[in-house]
């Protein structure tokens, strides 16, 4: 194993600058807590003096244990021509309370003229001022370099003094920003190399993606020298986005032998992927090195072929390694083994070619044809397979709902109610209920019918709910996939639901939410009866 | 202007093996048209060998007149042990009747010997029977070393041999491909370096990007030498997809300085890029380099600021040299510039410290803190600066809407119905329809009494319709935010609405989409009575 290389996450920061990205305090701290699992180093988590809310988060996830991750509160050096002591968003960036602090400084003189309209010594001197109080105030820091290279282009000289006046502070690391993203890799890997042989401190890359070569410009850099890559997990970022951390990690540990993250964690390469853009509401690129759907999708016959003699004849790593799997999009057989350890679970006696596990994979496939996706909501399909095993009863029928949503004639008020009727044996229960839209109205009045006949379920509140439209061009008659999440207080699990109603896409995750807790709550009660 | 390099589109052939891909004759026709029009050399446009439906393609291109690039039909070597007049794939590709064929050979030993089972002599003498025989027929050959790379790092020497075969013939070309995509950016500028040393004959690079490399490796690739570029012009193909033409040429031409088309048609980029995205039916990525609809949009304030100063500050490119545009991304980050600037569209007598502005930046906050976000949404954010600045009169009024959904006793299916009451001025209007749930029915409801008052509304189409959940913790009464991309076929337009009640945030935005196409309609009788 060659050196280790610091993984450096801004999905929260720098990410949040892409199009369509707004976080919640609650998506931040799930995604804080899947970039820790997995075991990157850093989490650039906010920038608490340009936005207040960030400060909010922080606040909260100081209480958070984190296993591998530091968190990093992230601010520009002081304003011009006054202290640090008076500069309102340094005093913002204490207050995250962090451990580490990110402080970008301006490297490219014509940003330092022209844009902060400021002198090159002053520019040097915000560097070393900020620097100075926050070590003083006890903090490790983080030099970001912006626009380290287009500055190296236009003013060497001014550029690289930039950073020595960093280095010469002793800081944790500095960082050599592409900004701009217009950087071409080779110039990327001679610039880095020159930086990397005159700084006695670590030396970080950020890229990002404009000229479409963000992670091969982070390789190369750290080919050249470099101890950090910055990134976002799967290239969320302003423009074009930030360089993709997930495919670097796959390029630096897989083919480099760099060590990123705990070699263990390797095969939750694809799942954080995949959940980071899920949290985040955005679809992941079918494409995308690694961690794509399709990025093991053989189409052509002579592929397929090749594959089944030698998955190496035409796959640059095996889809294991990372955590994704092969597909063949003509024939099928994709992924058996890892279905089979799921019946398994339930069912060990079952093997590989019984005709359960046939039933199971064609019904599945099925369900995923119609929409469904079963990544993140595993006990939907728990639920499957023990329907085709016959290890399932229902606990309870739904004998009629009926929902109303109306607006009066007069005044603003929307309301929504619902109707339910459930039968459990031979008893039957109405409820009525008011709420929020439909899906709350119909969620209310399902839990009161319920209730009474399984008290447990007083525990259980829904922590989650996410819609995804599928296939948008059938704008409001498109199929809607609905995950939910419910929470007992002492584990959580998520349901899916697939449908073009979203009442009915909802309400199938909301009936196998209430189910699955029901079955815990029998196996819960067999452990001491068995 | 430095050497030219040749452009070679793979599209119609490589590009078909993407998922979701499938070309009718007519599209194939027309992606020809649009890549001969913005200039590439070569347009690989089929396997006929393997693909019957090529031949029928082939010949119907022939009575197109091209003015810059030249087809080139695609095959294997003939197979072992028989003679290239005994090749069924070799008879095809010469029925196929292009001037340049490329035929694709092994370098790989292990595939040579493992998967196509013959002598690695056998092998050499298939790549010189075939490109002899192809040249008796007076074809030119480009002949494409498949796993170039891969049989290099294996066996060096006899992946050498296999390029040396072929180049002795005194081919075209010599194309080295990384047909797994896995070769890191450094071994590829190496290995290239090498071969153009050895090679009389000009060589060419093929690569795919499951390392998410595949640009800046045919980047290096030409800075080792290499004169031909191949991939696919907005990166389609088979599991990550092949190098991306529309960004490989953004990256040559503009940063390099080499020449790939005609540099008066490096504005058409972008427009040919969405194009053949278009026609493909696949939605080009919003953050590709250079061509996608968010690689110059701008979020951060501090960024929006530096590009109104100077545009380079915070763009490596100018939008206008690739026939794409900036946008300002209306955010809660965004200055007020920006706003201003939207505001001058309706009003252009308005200044930046005017009262209608602070109103409007107020009310922007305000809507932004209920959930509202106007990224892509622009539609939404003009009613507001109309309604705030009186340019704004309603078109109807929704007096009462009563949507029902109800799950019969009997039977499982789901059913939604909506009535909607419309007043426009004296005259009301009121429907029922059902729908493919509730939101569907409303739609559906609302527009049949609309179109009766304004029948250009009949032109109208949702093509798009996303929804996020805010704040997921609430569950199902937490916010959504739902946008909706309505078309009339020549322009499309996104509105946006907010609500706990998922109905209540659609009708919003179903409402504002409608008054936008009746206030276009306006704008275009304006100008023929002002």
């Amino acid at each position: 194993m060659h050196r280790r290389i610091d993984i450096y996450d801004s999905t929260l920061r720098d990410g949040a600058q892409g199009e369509g990205i707004s976080f919640s305090v609650l998506d931040k701290i799930n995604i804080v807590k899947a970039l820790d699992e997995i075991g990157v180093a850093f989490i650039e988590a906010g920038n608490p003096g340009s936005n207040p809310k960030d400060l909010e988060f922080f606040e909260e996830v100081k209480h958070l244990e984190l296993k591998n991750a530091k968190l990093v509160a992230f601010g520009a050096t002081r304003r011009r021509d006054i202290r640090p002591e008076e500069d309102a968003n340094l005093q913002s960036l204490l207050i995250a309370d962090t451990e580490h602090v990110a402080i970008f400084g301006k490297s490219w003189d014509f940003h330092v003229t022209e844009i902060i309209n400021t002198t090159l010594e002053e520019n040097l001197r915000m560097i070393q001022d900020t620097i100075r109080y926050m070590q003083e105030k006890g903090k490790k820091v983080v030099f970001d370099a912006e626009h380290f290279y287009d500055g190296y282009k236009n003013n060497r000289e001014y550029a690289l003094a930039t950073v020595r006046a960093a280095a010469e502070m002793d800081v944790h690391s500095v960082v050599l920003c592409d900004t701009n993203g217009g950087t071409t890799p080779m110039e990327i890997y001679s610039i880095t190399r020159e930086v990397c042989e005159q700084l006695d401190v670590p030396v970080g890359i950020h890229c990002h993606d404009d000229s479409g070569t963000a992670v091969a410009n982070s390789l190369l850099a750290v080919e050249a020298g470099a101890q950090q890559v910055q990134g976002t997990f799967v290239g969320f970022g302003e423009r074009c986005g930030n360089a993709n951390l997930a495919i670097i990690i796959g390029g630096l540990q897989l083919k480099k032998k760099f060590q990123c993250i705990p070699e263990e964690n390797m095969e939750l390469l694809t799942p954080t992927a995949r959940l980071i853009a899920e949290i985040a509401n955005i679809r992941l690129q079918d494409g995308m090195a690694f961690v794509g759907k399709n990025a093991f999708a053989h189409k052509g016959g002579m592929h397929i072929d090749g594959v089944n003699k030698a998955s190496h004849s035409f796959e640059h790593i095996p889809p294991e390694a990372v955590g994704n799997e092969r597909r063949f999009l003509m024939s099928e057989v994709s992924g058996r083994s890892t279905i089979l350890k799921k019946i398994n679970k339930i069912a060990p006696e079952i093997q590989k070619d019984s005709p359960e596990t046939i039933a199971i994979i064609n019904r599945l496939k099925e369900l995923e044809h119609e929409g469904y996706q079963f990544e993140g909501a595993e006990s939907t399909f728990e639920l499957v397979i023990r329907k085709h095993l016959g290890k399932y009863k229902p606990f309870f029928e739904l004998e009629n709902f009926k929902i109303m949503n109306e607006k009066p004639a007069a005044g603003d008020q929307f309301s929504a109610y619902a109707m339910v009727k459930v039968r459990v044996e031979d008893a039957v229960k109405m409820t009525a209920a008011e709420g929020d839209g439909p899906v709350n109205a119909l969620d209310k009045a399902l839990r009161e019918a319920l209730e009474g006949f399984y008290p447990i379920l007083s525990k259980v509140a829904l922590t989650d709910y996410k819609v995804r439209v599928l296939d948008t061009k059938e704008a409001t008659a498109a199929k809607v996939r609905v995950l939910i999440t419910s929470s007992d207080g002492e584990r959580s699990w998520t349901t899916v639901g697939v449908s073009t109603d979203i009442i009915e896409a909802s309400l199938t995750a909301l009936v196998d939410s209430i189910e699955i807790k029901l079955i815990r709550d029998i196996e819960e009660k067999m452990k001491y009866y068995l």
